[in-house]
C-alpha cells in the first residue's frame, strides 16, 4: 500500500540503502508549468548533512524527472496528465554500519514489526522503513505545492518545540532561513543547546512542528470518511517517528468551553481560529494550523537492551549517522504532505456541486 | 466519500432528522456468526437520552439487518460474505427546534462549510453532518468486534478527561458502568459537577476518550501510506469535534529523550510501551494506546454572533438537545473505529508473506 | 466488493429472497434535480413479469429514496452531495421453490461457485448472485442518467439478436415500445416464436443486446487503467450471464484492414464509426456503441446432471419462475450501467487539465 | 489512473519517445524467489523487431530491478513485502518520424482524444498512449506469473486468428515457438502471407488472441463489482486496439440454448465448459478461456484524411516502424494481464471465509 491519495495520487519506492528512492504522480491536471528548479530547492531543504544538527550522510539528492511531462508550445516543461515519474539515486550508502544489527531489532525502529511481519527485511538502514524514503514524498510535495500556487495557497512551517524548548513567536520567515527551522529567534540557541546536550550524551531529543496553510478556499475535504483533518491527521501521523497530531487548538480544544472554543463568525470572517480551519472536515476558508509531534530519534549511540531474530536477549550498540533530531527536517517534510492532501482534495472538491461541471463543460 | 476502509469496508448514509440511518458493511469473512444481542448491546452503549449528561432526544435506535446473512446448518445467524445491511430508522425529529436557524450558520458547526461546499444544506440537526451518524458506525463497529473476537482481540475504552478534570486511574470495568464512562471512580464526582456547571452555564465542555487495545496479532498496518497509526488517526480525527490524536506517549514523546522514549526489548516483550503498540505504522504486539481529544459541544444556548447564507451579520440562538459533552458518547464510537481499523488491517495482512498464501491454499 | 465506480460510486445489496435490496450512490453533486417518477420508470422498465416473456415473478419494485436529498428554495428535491440511499422491498419471494435444491448445484449457476468460496450460500433464488441485484443498479443508472441529461447525453438500447434471430434495424424507438425490445419490427414475431419454442421445450435462448450513447463529449475515460472501454467491458461483463462485450466494430475489426478499420477523420468529424467512439480508452465525441452477449438463462426445466454440497452425483430438476430469455431485461440494465460509467467518467474527467481547475475555482 | 489491481496492484509510467519505462508492482507477498532470467525471458517475448512481422525497432528491453528485494539466508533474490520497481531504458527512439505528424492527428489512434482531453500530448509516438507502454506490463506479470506458479496456475496463449485466417488447432506449445505465436501449425504460412499482402499493400491485418489457464484454484473473484470476468474484461479491453472480449464461448454462448450451453456436473468436474471456467464471475476450477480481439495497426503506410490541432482539414502520410499485426505480439501481453487479475484475485479471495483467517492466525 505504498499509494496515497484519491484523485491526486504519488505513489513510492526505494530504501534507504538501495540503488533509488523514487515517485510515480498521478491524476495531476495536464498544462501545470514544471518548475525543476522550485522541485529541487524543495528536495534541497529536506537533504541530509547539511548543519551538525542534521545526520552527515552527504546525499545530493538531485531529482530526475523520467516520465509525464512535455515541452509546450512556449517552451515551458509542462505535465501532461500522464503518470509523472521522479527518480533520486542514493549515493552516499554505508551498508557496512550495519552489519553489526543484521539479526537484532534496534529499539524504537520498525525492525521488529517488519521482521514479523515479512519474515524478511533489509536490515541496512531500516530498508524501506528509513526515513529516507520520505525523499520521494518531497519529490511529490513540490509538484503538489505547485499546482497549489496556481491558486495562490500557500504553505508554510517550522519548529514550535525542540528537545522540550518551545517557540513563542510564529516567524515564518525565520524558519526558512535557520539550520533548526525554529520558529523562534529567540530561542533559537536554547533549543540548539537542548540538541548539542543531547548528542553529548549519545542521545536525541524530540520535537513538534507547526504547518500553516494561508489562502485555502472554502470547502475543501469529502466527508464522511476523506474529510480534510482525518486526512491531514492520517498522512502527518504515517511519517516516521510522528505520535501526535493536533488541528487548530487540539488538545487545549478538549480542555475549554464551548463557549470559548466556538468560532463565531461576522460578514468579514471568523473572529478566532480555535477550529484551525476546518469544520466538518471541510476548510472554512481560514487558516489550516496543524501541529505534529516527533519522538526523538530512536537511533541512540548508548547500549539498549533487544533481542535477535531468534528472540534471544542481546545488546544493541549502534553506529552510523543519524539526526539527532528528526523534527527538523520533518518540518519539509509535513509541509509536503500537507500539499498532497490539499492537491488531492482541490481536485476531489471540483464536483461538488452541479454548477462546477457545468462550468467545466461549458454548459 | 461515504465508504471507509480497504478490504474490510463501510459505507454509511442517513441524516439526523432523516428516515432512517444505515451501513452497508463489505468484506466480511463468511461464516462469522452475527451475535444480534450483542450488535444492539453496543447501540445502546451509544444511544442518546441515557442520562443528564446527553441529549434528551430519545431514540430506541434498533438495529435490523437487511441483507448478508443466512442460517448455517447448526442454526446460527452467520454472514455469507456478501454486503451485509443493517439499518436504523429515526424516531424521534423535531425538525422545528431548527426552523429559526434555517439560514444561519452556528458557530462551530460543519454549516458553514457544508452550505459552501455543495450550494444547499439539510440544516435539521446538521443533516448529514449530524454526530448521529455514528449511529452507523457502532452498527459496523459490533461486526468488526465479532471478527475481532475470533482472534481474542479485546478493545477498551473510557474518559480521560471531562472539563478538564483528568483521571488518574484507567478502570476499564468501571468505564463500562458509570453514566461519564470515566476511568476514574474518583475523579466521577468532579468531572460530574464540571458539566453540571457548563449545563447550567448553558455552555458545553470537552474531554478525552483513551482507548486500549489488548492481545493484538504482530505485524498488522500496511506500509507505507495505510500504516496502523496514520489510519487511527484518520479514524479518530474524522469523528466530529475531535481535534487531536494521540498514539502511545503521543505529545509527551516529543519532549522526551531517545533513551527515555525507545522501548528497550527482552525475550519476554517490550520492556515499556511508549510507543502505543506501533512502530513502523505496524502493530508489535504490544497494547495499543491512543488518545481522542473532542472539543467541547458547539451546540450551546448562549447568544454568539453569526452571519447567515447572504453572509449579513446577525445571531444565533439555539434551541433543542444536546449532549454537554460529546466526549462520553463518543467513547463507545472510539471503540468502534478503532475495532474497524483493525478488521480491515487484519484482512489486509494475510497477504503479507508467502507462507501465508500456502496455508490458504492448502500448499 | 460490492462498490463500483471511483468519483460517482454505488454500492449494492441484498439477495433475491431476502427482505429488501437498495443501493447507497455516493459523489452526485449536490443540486441535481432528482425526478422521481423518472427514477420509478426506469425501474418500471427493468421490474419482471410485464409479459409472457419474462418471469412471473410479481415485483412492484417501488423506489423509496431514504437519503441524499433535500427541497430546494424551489421546492425541487435536490441532491445535497451526501450519500443517496434508494431501497426496493421484496413482495413475491416463494423460498418454497427451491427447497428440493437446497443442496444442489444449478448448472449454469453460480451455486457452486458460492458455495465453493465462502463454505455457505443462501440457496433461495441465487441469494446475493440472482439477477434480481441488477434492479439496485437501475435505480443507481437513473441517478447516473439524470447526471448526463444535465449534459444532453442520450442513452438508448435494444435487443441486436434473440434466440439466433438477428435485429436487421436499429430502430431505438421501437425498442423502447414491445415487449421483447427488439430493434427491428419486422423480426420481432420470428424472435418471440423462437423465445416461444423455447419454452414449450422446457428451455430457453441468448440474445444480444445494442447500446448506443449519442452527444458524447470527448475526452471521457482515465487512461491507462480506468479507461472508458475497459470499463464498459468491465460494467458489462461483470453482469449475469454476459460472456462477450464488443466496442464498435469488435471481433469484426478483427477480420479487417487498417485502411478499411481507420475511422478517417475530416473538419465535420469522423468519416466512420468502427471504433465505436472511443479511441486510447477515451471517448471521441462519436456514438458509443457497445455489444453486449447474453448466455442463455441457466434456469431451465429439463432434468439436468450435477452434484450436492457433498459433490455426490444427483439430478437437478428446477421448479419456479424464470426469463426464457435473460437478455430482454437486460437492455435496461445495460443502458444503466452505461450511465454510471459515464457518469463517473465525467466526473473524473473534470480535472484533465489546469483550464478547467481555474474555471471552478474562478481564476 | 496509472495503477491496476486492488490487493495485487501496479503502477505505471514512460513514454514510447522518453527516456525510460517502469512499473511498481505491490502488494507482492515477501519471501516470493523472483526468478529474474524468467522476467528478462517474458520481456524478451514482447520486445521488438525479431522478425519481420513486427516493427523493425529495436530494443533490448533489459529489465532493472531497483527495489523490493533483498537476498535471503539462502542466497536467493525474494520480495520483501515492499514496493518492486523494474524499469527500462528506451534505446531506440526515433523521434524524427514523428515530426511532420506534430499538428495531426493520426486515425485510428489515440492522438485525437489525448489532445483534446489534456490540451497538450507527446506526439512522438503517441506518448503515453503507445503500445510500448506494454513492456510494463508484461514486466508487472512475470512477478504475478511467479507467484501463480506457487499454486502451479499456468497460463498459455497463441494467436487464434491473424488476418482473418483462424487456427484450427490451439497448439500452445507450438504458439511459443514461431514468429506469428499461432495456434496451428498448418495454418501458419497462410497466416503469414495474410501479414505480407497486407505489408506490400502498405496496410495492416487484425487478430485473435485466445488465453487459457489452467490449474486454477475454485473461488476467484469479488463479486458484484470486482468480479474475475469483469476484470478480465477490462483488463483486455484495456489494452490498445483491442475491440471485443469474450469468456468462454462468448458470442456463440448467446446463439444457443440453455440446454445446450448449462455445463452439466459430475463428481469428476464440469462434463463441458462453455462457461469458460467462471460461474458468477468466480471461477469454478475448470480452464479460464478468454479470447481477444484485435483490430489492426492503425498505423498505415496510406494516405488518409484528417484534421490537424487546429481542426483543418490536412493529409496524413505516416512513416515510421509499426507491427502489421498487433495481435502477435499482443499475445503475451494478454498472458501477463490475465496473470495480473488472477494474482489480485488470489490475494482477495484469502478471506472469503473465517477458516481461512483461523489458519493464517494460527487460532
Amino acid at each position: 500500500m505504498n499509494t496515497f491519495g484519491k484523485r491526486l495520487t504519488f505513489t513510492t519506492f526505494g530504501e534507504s540503502h538501495g540503488e533509488a528512492l523514487g515517485v510515480i504522480v498521478d491524476g495531476i491536471p495536464a498544462g501545470l508549468k514544471l518548475d525543476e528548479q522550485f522541485i529541487q530547492n524543495e528536495m534541497d531543504r529536506r537533504k541530509p548533512g547539511k548543519s551538525e544538527v542534521e545526520t552527515q550522510r552527504k546525499e545530493s539528492d538531485l531529482i530526475k524527472i523520467l516520465s509525464g511531462t512535455f515541452q509546450n508550445d512556449e517552451g515551458h516543461l509542462v505535465s501532461t496528465g500522464t503518470s509523472l515519474t521522479m527518480i533520486i539515486f542514493n549515493e552516499n550508502q554505508k551498508s557496512n554500519d550495519y552489519s553489526n544489527i543484521k539479526d537484532l531489532f534496534r529499539p524504537g525502529h520498525a525492525d521488529f514489526t517488519y521482521f514479523h511481519k515479512y519474515g524478511i527485511r533489509d536490515y541496512r538502514g531500516g530498508g524501506r522503513s528509513s526515513a529516507r524514503e520520505t525523499a520521494a514524498r518531497v519529490a511529490a510535495g513540490a509538484i503538489a505545492k505547485l499546482l497549489l500556487k496556481e491558486l495562490s495557497i500557500i504553505i508554510k512551517s517550522g519548529l514550535l518545540e525542540i528537545g522540550g524548548i518551545k517557540s513563542d513567536t510564529l516567524d515564518f520567515e525565520y524558519s526558512q532561513n535557520n539550520i533548526l527551522c525554529t520558529l523562534d529567534k529567540n530561542k533559537e540557541i536554547k533549543q540548539l543547546e537542548a540538541i548539542q546536550k543531547a548528542k553529548r550524551n549519545h542521545d536525541s531529543v524530540g520535537g513538534v512542528v507547526l504547518v500553516k496553510v494561508s489562502n485555502v478556499p472554502i470547502g475543501l475535504g469529502e466527508p464522511m470518511y476523506h474529510k480534510l483533518d482525518g486526512q491531514i491527521a492520517n498522512a502527518m501521523m504515517g511519517l516516521n517517528a510522528v505520535k501526535a497530531v493536533e488541528i487548530g487548538d487540539g488538545v487545549y480544544s478538549s480542555q475549554n468551553t464551548g463557549s470559548y472554543n466556538n468560532d463565531q463568525i461576522t460578514s468579514q470572517g471568523f473572529k478566532t481560529n480555535h477550529s484551525g480551519g476546518v469544520l466538518g472536515g471541510i476548510s472554512n476558508g481560514d487558516d489550516i494550523i496543524t501541529k505534529v509531534y516527533f519522538k526523538p530519534t530512536p537511533s541512540i549511540f548508548i547500549e539498549q537492551q533487544t533481542v535477535n531474530t531468534n528472540n534471544k536477549n542481546s545488546v544493541c550498540n549502534l553506529k552510523g549517522r543519524h539526526d539527532p533530531c528528526v523534527a527538523i527536517r520533518g518540518s519539509i517534510v509535513c509541509e509536503s504532505m500537507m500539499a498532497l492532501v490539499l492537491a488531492d482534495m482541490l481536485l476531489l472538491n471540483m464536483s461538488s456541486k452541479i454548477e462546477n461541471i457545468k462550468k467545466v463543460y461549458n454548459i
